[in-house]
């Protein structure tokens, strides 16, 4: 089969892989029907030193099952599944408490012998803790909605949670990529009252404004913080912290309000972050990696009924050969999110 | 009227300085009843550069009004009153949202004109929104546990709900200080099912002991991470973090369960944190500056009440004379905390 590798940075290919199949008996096959490249893909692609045998790609992706396993008991041949960006097994303590991100048997896409989301066909490992099987046909105009849910809407929704959005709350999003876009969707699904999106590319922030963004913040570093402040006049209650760089963090932890909240999602640049300005006013930081399996219930039926519709953030469509060129537009700020159609 | 003034580090002296006395309407002066030495005020005492003019010290204090203000409309001449370490005005927007150590118009004893509270009388601006009145007289054998709702009561407590503590959840807390020790008291009173007490002074642990701890880890750094995973698989739901220096710090990053809470008081040793490891596993850090103001009212009846007797953490009592060698035995850690009976 087809299926995408990286092998350092700038150079993703599309190859010739061995086919995916059974392995253990909780296992399904899924043929994929969707997927798309996760800005966090771009990571390696700036940064990878090479290597001679190439890494497997991608982790966001729908599909249709193909087999499955001895074990398996919730989904069968023929159900179109979506898949959290992690597999897990749904019965650990933590996938129990709704933190799949954490499962004790749980894992990611592309290591090992489990295949990579950006290809043909997938391995998935826990088929009965980690798919969720949607109702809608494999060409369903939803389904780019629906691929979502396999990251940047689960990890939008788990940003605002982290910073306690809701009815009442000024939030401010920091950053208007495919993530901040679904933090603003997030906010303004749980009550957020204003909602202020600080990005610096027009089409993008003006999608986010559809989204439900009352107000935009072009400017960056400290003249950004200064923006939010005359905004809000003592900083937001909630800051979505959505790019991981650190300045961006360093503008979230400043312009959150004194016992505001900030949560952070953006895969950090540095593991040391200035924290004093939140210890001394009392503003938390919570998130990590998103636990999207434990969203995707909450956040299907509003897909499913048209309440929210986070598949406006695919703004190029292409086939599996044509991923390479998808890092490439993605990486280059041409593309805001790139969805495959295999 | 005498008052204790910090010139440099190690030097602390009781001096002879202007009576303190009604200044603003809002104002009430204070004869003090009891007060005590804080570990925050140890960082000066450990690090000042000498000046020529003396700091006021002190900021936990209970004390009868002797004069008020034209404004003062809650407390009265005669009232025993119990005094936040910060004084707040009770009405500006981060008041009414039990953040007064955000008050707009609040400030620090012993700064400006503004007496500190380790001597005789004090001026407490804003006495409205600050004072509580306490129902007992001036040697009542509560007094020591009502002067800790000053501070460390009111810190430990800050310290528990920041870090989600509740019922069945297994709490650690780093440090055998007096706030630590308090952590222990706040952390029983909220439920907590377990409670890991992170200290090396075998009295303070086996007072923390009496206070509810149930399991003592006298390790530090690695050591006490690991002793901390084998008694709890995977790390403790709650952390209370009572110290401030790095190493402590870092001790409670390391052992928080994934999904965790992470809550801090200790001032901090330096303004960054190493978060990444609290990012990856989904802990939250909150915590900073306590508004014991907004605990007092649900303290007071505890101690009262005699269901917590936080003042078992003074283990030695002097007059206003005595507080340089308070301050002295307290930095040598032969005393725990210090009480002054002026």
């Amino acid at each position: 089969m087809r299926a995408t590798l990286i092998y350092g940075a700038g150079d993703v290919r599309v190859e010739d892989v061995p086919d995916a199949r059974l392995i253990d008996p909780a296992d399904a096959l899924v043929r994929v029907t969707r997927a798309a490249i996760c800005g966090s893909d771009l990571w390696p692609y700036k940064s990878m030193p090479h290597e001679d045998v190439g890494r497997r790609m991608g982790h966001e992706f729908i599909g249709v099952i193909e087999a499955v396993g001895a074990d398996v008991e919730t989904v069968k041949v023929g159900d179109q599944v979506v898949s959290p960006f992690l597999w897990s097994d749904g019965s650990c303590v933590f996938c129990r408490e709704g933190l799949q991100s954490e499962c004790l048997h749980g894992g990611r896409y592309g290591w090992g012998d489990v295949d990579g989301g950006q290809g043909e066909a997938v391995r998935v490992p826990q088929a009965d803790g980690t798919l969720v099987v949607l109702p809608v046909g494999v060409d369903d105009a939803l389904l780019p909605s629906l691929l979502t849910l396999t990251d940047v809407m689960g990890t939008g929704h788990h940003a605002a949670l982290a910073a306690n959005v809701g009815p009442g709350r000024t939030v401010a999003v920091v950053g208007d990529g495919a993530v901040g876009l679904c933090g603003v969707i997030a906010s303004k699904r749980l009550g957020a009252e204003r909602i202020i999106l600080l990005g610096s590319n027009p089409e993008r922030t003006a999608l986010g404004q559809e989204f439900g963004a009352t107000d935009v913040v072009r400017e960056r570093g400290e003249e950004a913080v200064e923006r939010v402040r005359e905004l809000t006049e003592h900083g937001a209650h909630s800051v979505l912290e959505c790019v991981g760089l650190d300045q961006a963090v360093e503008t979230a932890l400043a312009i959150a309000r004194p016992g505001g909240a900030i949560g952070r999602v953006g895969v950090p640049e540095h593991d040391t972050t200035p924290t004093g300005i939140a210890f001394w006013k009392n503003a938390s930081i919570a998130g990590g990696p998103a636990p999207v399996r434990a969203y995707i219930e909450e956040l299907l039926p509003e897909v499913l009924e048209g309440r929210i519709e986070p598949g406006r953030v695919f703004d190029r469509t292409g086939s599996i050969e044509d991923v390479p060129d998808g890092y490439h537009a993605m990486n280059d700020r041409e593309v805001l999110k790139f969805q495959i159609k295999p």
